[in-house]
């Protein structure tokens, strides 16, 4: 993230009455604590022990189950239990990335992932140019909540590289038909990611990252070297909360919450700011708009806080830190419903004012 | 870890009825699994939101306060909350160390750091030799459970280059003599490491490293990139039970709990392999048997498990991986106080066995 991008995120969440459409956060009141509490009570003192670096063997026999109901057959112990999706990256990248490689990105990428492969010294390049690795996120896109076509499906498993698959939002896929992983169809060249943050909790940091078989031990190995081992606290409890809540019917509740957030974001995007354009969601927790504009984002953000509203600057989420032409991530996700409107309208504030303001064109 | 060594201990833990004086593991008895539990059901939902990667301010506010109390005046935003002690040891190594550079470590030492150290293409050198970063567990060290000598902590202190001071164990100083970090008397060039593995459980993965003030923006930088933030579920239901429940009387509770195990350790010892040499411990969960002895350690190590016992092998202690002369750690702290004298009894058979098995001397 842009340096003064943070400065200005960490004093809107301390500003009262902001409604913010930044940071993509899952709602807080739909974390399950109760039932996170009871099922820690049930834990064992042995569970909370050290533990081998691969993560416990029952939360990866549920990855395994949940992978294989999608068509994808893993031996759960190619499955390591990570610090959420963003350790099973950097340990994708540190199992398959070296300094100097190119890496294709979405045009609107995760800009965790940018900024993870920069860390490790490699190229930033655009989505089918050739390269040493792909990263996407197939099934749901953050920012731009959409899913990959047939064709780019085809193309990536037809390419002979390596593949980090991002599954993060794919379980809120809002009509619920979540497809095959790549991982099904290129088991030697994917590096899969998963996590449990989207749809039980953040703080948990339950993610996970899949690996081809003969990357097995070296995937061992970068875990144990870099933290040991996942959290077992946290896995003991999602294992007790798993066999006694239903997951399924959570996540279907989760995508209706969703897909009406996101309703509510575009019906006030069409009607306050019609100049705009964005694609569809089809699930997640955000939406991409796309401008015009030759304005600088950050500027913007900073009339934004002014009038009371917030946005992820564009620039975040491009390989080469843009900030022109405007656009912006749009969170529906942690807002209140009830909020959206009054946000979008703030922000259709910050369009005029912004309008008004010389010297925030570039030249 | 030697592969074969760890396959050995993971057999080792299936098996029934094996004594084990192997892995260093804190005993499983002493966590508070019930006060953990109370602690998650006063969380509020939003403390298990995603966090900035720095984590909690309470768990930071904690931590700064223990410090100052031992000596070391730290700002809370030096702070950054890791997953566990293992994290900040990797997170210290992306701040201060590059390829080629040397290494001064302990003769005997914590085998994390070691392999840790090597995957980052460093040198490993005998501690007090010219290096550009010292590694260093000054209260307690693993595995032999000394402390440094004043002249050791003074030679520290007046070179001129990085410490990695790391003090996982300091707090379980058997006496609760717990010196002033050598944070205290180098800020600039300590990166200091702290966890909450050994005295509350090792599953929370509540760790800490303190930087010097000039790197608190890459050190926050790195967190971010390679795993966002600290468990937050973790750092809440700690916040809770450190409000709730008195830590100092845990601590003195815990030191006599493990002094007394490492006393019935070393009357065994006395008794049953006289002619093997080991340090008191001062602290921690193990002590360092060395002997005179060439005998390969991995073999000596499945004699040991065929006679109901295991031990960690000296050569993972090592920079160089030696395995002679023979050494080894003995861990007091998991195994039941009450099978101690037994499990050096079949240690002591393991050396008999040995005495008479052709081949196990080296050449």
């Amino acid at each position: 993230m842009d340096p003064r991008v943070e400065r200005l995120q960490r004093r809107s969440v301390e500003t009262q009455g902001l409604l913010s459409l930044a940071g993509g956060l899952p709602a807080a009141e739909t974390f399950p604590v109760a039932e996170l509490a009871r099922a820690l009570e049930h834990t064992r003192a042995d569970a909370l022990q050290y533990d081998w670096p691969e993560g416990r063997a029952a939360m990866r026999a549920w990855i395994a189950a949940r992978l294989a109901k999608r068509g994808a057959a893993v031996d759960p112990d190619d499955i390591l239990v990570t610090s959420g999706a963003q350790q099973a990256l950097d340990i994708a990248l540190r199992l398959a990335a070296e300094e100097g490689h190119r890496i294709a990105v979405p045009n609107a990428c995760y800009p965790g992932a940018l900024e993870l492969f920069a860390s490790y010294g490699c190229e930033l390049v655009a989505a089918e140019t050739p390269a040493n690795l792909a990263y996407t996120m197939p099934v749901v896109e953050n920012p731009t909540g959409r899913a990959l076509t047939d064709e780019e499906r085809g193309a990536l498993v037809a390419a002979n590289h390596w593949l980090v698959e991002d599954d993060a939002y794919a379980e809120l896929r809002f009509d619920g038909h979540v497809p095959a992983p790549l991982l099904a169809a290129a088991r030697e060249r994917v590096l899969h990611v998963g996590t449990l943050s989207k749809t039980l909790c953040p703080g948990l940091r339950v993610g996970w990252l899949v690996v081809p078989p003969r990357l097995r031990e070296a995937a061992r190995r970068v875990k144990h070297e870099t933290d040991l081992q996942g959290n077992t606290l946290a896995q003991s409890i999602v294992e007790s909360y798993l066999s006694n809540n239903d997951y399924d019917e959570r996540l279907a509740s989760l995508r209706r919450f969703y897909a009406q957030k996101a309703e509510a974001l575009m019906v006030a995007l069409r009607r306050r700011l019609p100049e705009c354009l964005f694609e569809e969601p089809g699930g997640g927790f955000s939406l991409w708009l796309t401008t015009g504009k030759s304005w600088d984002d950050v500027e913007l953000l900073r009339i934004a806080m002014r009038c009371g509203t917030s946005f992820d600057p564009g620039r975040d989420f491009r390989r080469d830190g843009a900030s022109r032409p405007l656009a912006m991530r749009l969170a529906f996700s942690s807002i209140p419903a009830g909020d959206i409107d009054e946000a979008v309208a703030r922000l259709a504030r910050t369009f005029d004012e912004a309008a008004r303001t010389p010297g925030l064109t570039g030249a």
